[in-house]
């Protein structure tokens, strides 16, 4: 931790600095400068707030050295974190496609949808039992019902699902079926939900808040991490900009350095980033390229029927299609060609 | 609803969209231009869903005229709401001061830090016993016992309580103190919590979203109402942008457009935005001038001791001279002289 | 400056910093920690390029202790700024009021204009000779004929004029003419543009970048004072950000921190950060609320016939109702009561 | 064009409304919904300012239907547009490289690293001899004499130079040796070096400003073509957003939506985007993934010691390593493998 002083800060303001520093337990070292004095602090300064020093007289910026989160950095765990769901590796060399419509719409479209996308190479299937929506007017889920059909459609397929938990309340119910619950983008900083999250024993793909820094975002992952869950997944969704021709702006420099720094496995969501189906494929390929794990997009057999974000979703066809880019660009991340069930 | 065609749109493009319109029990109105066709529709659009519309063949885009929102606006209820209380009028013609500590640390602070508020003109009383934290490993709130010393400092003063509930775990818990729940900027779009807040009958302050839109504002604030809790307070606290050297950029145009569009009171809470106390007093100023109908600040006896966001809250000498400025500025957006209790 | 190094850093990345540093005639501090070592420097630091020592094996981060800007700095220049503009002063005690029309359309039009404003209490005149525009199909301004009819309405009046120079083509023919030279949004980094406004002579206003970050904003300024030319006026206009109800938000934190910083007289432009005139008196009174120097303000006698801007153009009853509003809030930032030519 | 009006709007509003359209000789065609009354309009609406009507009484909202953008529309000119530059082709089946240091620092270093870049697949030359900083007191670049150091890489290597001007005074030399001349982000608005550059006849690579919509990026094009030079080819540089671990976020969304609207080349810049060298690679091969007819990537053979950018440049090796790796996603993206020269 670094204490930068005012350059007409008076001698006992300088005093009354490293008079706080050595009453923490930690050692202060004044550092000269030709116009104003550094005052470097040494010792465990991670409980440290900074803002009890930044607010002393004579005091301009207190700078910290360390990263507070912990467990999903790289430090803690050199190694990347591989996850086995159903059989599928996740974190690993292979590259995952989790798929399916936004929304639980009915037994017979989950079914079949699930069918169709594990012959067309899906891994895990998505699919909303419960959705948050913008409006308390519009579809708001089936509920209870929806995750009955996601089990039938596990059940007839073998395919792994991944399904939102919006509250505390229900997130026990979602994880008697879900084989991942995902915590969605509104939700990352909802503390009570990732604390249960982390409770609950199952992997949790935990997607990036439209405004959330990269340290927020690991740090919403630490409290998963801190109530005993390290199996969390990383999920880049798109963020907030001024830029309004897409729905929100893919981050995708965000993939290489989640991970350089974490060890968790990283997936990418371009369906929500883009809005548009038009540019869900092209931004696909490219999260692919950019090194990340594995991809979770919208599909469905008659988009334009879909009870919701129908623009943005896949056709099956073009599904395909995207599969058979991957399978293209995968050599090129040197990993291994895509896994098959 | 008005529906643009793209300029090479087949004569059966049109057709389908002409027919689908029909289906939905509505009449469309070719509008053709010298470059392309746009097709309007009438009758009660609100229900339709515009995404079914935009993936048809030859459809480049639909423009909604209807707005999402119904019980925030003023199409439904012209005048302004005034929320009455413990006997402080909220939306009307006074100038309401919400204050005190980020966080409840102990008896003896919040007690006194009531009474001097209250002699210092404060009209409500703002303290965290549910403290929301970036970080699972920084001071997460005294809980339960916060509610009670925050109880006692109410029973001491009569100022009316303001505290935030964080999930819907411990919200009833909150309401049975509460004379005001706060909803924070992290949970604005957490829609279970939003709709207990609308069961729970208590005046709800709801806090922007850092990277909400006005409409997702709205919208948000239409989930409390729509359980039939009419009783919300609009809250802007900075919005999320490149800008850094204010924790958030305080949005202060949104005061007068909020007043014009809904008739629910707004206030402005100008210390989360700046994140440091010297940029607070100025911005404070700023929003009444703005047009707000009151404020919500931090101050604290002793900020440099504070537990929780220090460097942004005010000490009471600071207080008193906010509350000398805002006499002086409450005339000039002719409102009355700040109420005394 | 602080060198921040990897924990596992090896002896010799250490030392080849170290090295590298002395190399550079400066002072390397080791300063061990607990899980990282730090490296602080000591000596002239403000030559070297960070990226010199960020770029080193071993190396995470690289602080930079003291600020780039100088003399735009109030640790070069303590006191304020205090621009007499013929016979107009800015960044004193008055608040001061430069209005007009967007652009220069015609004799008549802006003889009269300037008139009426300055019997409202206007104390500089604006107007655009030569516009920037999105479009290259939109109307460009009038050019040297405009300045030729500001020169008009200021021997009409008295009024000196502000106008904006769009690049070094056109800069010695706008000084010919204006008071205060304007830089819009546009060309805050336009650096030829910058440094020829230094050589001019004349006061230059210039407009924060719509992604100028703070320390953006003053370089470019900075720009100008290094070529000589120390009567710069900074003015915000708003910034850039996904907020999409006003054109752009009005940033007002900036107000109070740049004159922490910065000894320049501060201005604020409502008109174009709302993009709509309803906003723009609200935010017109917060802006000096918060304590800028002065104001720019769009009026016109009939703004719905003007050529550009007309919907954020104040008509002259509302410059007039905007006027008697400043009057009541000058007060309360301890300002002289608006100054009368 | 379509006009939404109040909900209360009276007839004789109405009347106005349709009475000036039809001054303008347009024809309007009122439209009644359950709630309000929307006005469509046909005729030739382009040259009409929307702001004409927007403020009219009764009204709440003009709708615009056209795009502004003309020349730059695949509306005008469906099929790609391919530039042939000194043997090198853009816009068509190829992959193009443009590479190269930051700033031209030396003869021996520029020829030398042509050389070697062209050896390792680089089609085209960068290299700054005019550089804009943010600093005025940062390096500048070595103006005349760096162009004259890129005409004698020219003709060692035969790769085509790309260079940036920065002003008008000096974009006839600039011109006079470059192959490409470059308009920084910083100027994307500049529309005086913007029409410059429409008349010089030399193929112009722009890139988008940090704060750029689609729509201006487009109309800054237009500028240029709408002085009949149609050489134009668009740069996604990164936009300037919250995030902080990027030095800008790389909007790759743009990507096929500039494919999609626009005939012109579209090339991606990810060195400036992120400010890093760990990150340039995976976004480069994002790039080309998500459909970009080629990237500028800065390159030098030892960037710990370029005198700008260092810290964002690949080494040779890392160069390489990227050709080999857009090798092999190159026919994902159905494009014929890279050129070579």
């Amino acid at each position: 931790m670094l204490i930068v002083m005012k350059a007409d800060a008076a001698q006992e303001d300088i005093n009354r600095v490293c008079d706080l520093v050595r009453d923490m337990g930690l050692t202060p070292h004044a550092m000269p400068g030709p116009s104003r004095l550094a005052i470097g602090i040494t010792g465990n300064t991670e409980p440290i707030d900074p803002d009890r020093l930044s607010i002393l007289p004579g005091v301009i910026e207190v700078i910290r050295v360390t990263r507070p989160y912990k467990l999903t950095s790289r430090d803690m765990k050199p190694d990347n974190t591989v996850l086995t769901i159903a059989g599928v590796e996740l974190g690993g060399r292979d590259i995952v496609v989790i798929a399916g419509p936004c929304a639980v719409e009915s037994r017979e479209q989950m079914v079949e949808t699930a069918q169709r996308l594990k012959e067309l190479g899906a891994h895990m299937l998505r699919g909303g039992a419960f959705k948050p929506r913008t409006s308390p007017y519009a579809f708001q889920g089936l509920g209870r019902k929806g995750l009955e059909i996601l089990a039938e459609a596990r059940a007839a397929t073998g395919l792994p699902i991944v399904t939102e938990a919006l509250s505390t309340d229900e997130i026990d119910l979602v994880a008697e079926v879900a084989d991942v619950i995902q915590i969605g983008a509104r939700n990352m900083q909802n503390y009570a939900l990732l604390k249960r999250a982390g409770q609950c024993g199952k992997p949790v793909l935990l997607k990036r808040g439209m405004a959330a820094t990269f340290e927020e975002f690991l740090l919403a992952a630490e409290y998963i991490m801190s109530e005993g869950n390290h199996k969390v997944i990383l999920c880049e969704r798109g963020i907030r900009t001024f830029s309004d021709y897409s729905r929100f702006t893919l981050d995708l420099s965000v993939v290489p350095e989640l991970k350089r720094i974490s060890h968790l496995p990283v997936v990418v969501d371009p369906s929500h980033a883009a809005g548009r189906r038009d540019i869900v494929i092209p931004l696909a390929r490219a999260a692919i390229a950019a090194g990340a794990d594995g991809l979770m997009v919208e599909a469905h057999p008659d988009p334009n029927q879909a009870l919701s974000d129908g623009p943005q979703t896949l056709s099956l066809e073009m599904f395909d299609e995207l599969m058979e880019e991957l399978r293209m660009i995968v050599p090129a991340v040197k990993r291994n060609s895509l896994p098959t069930l």
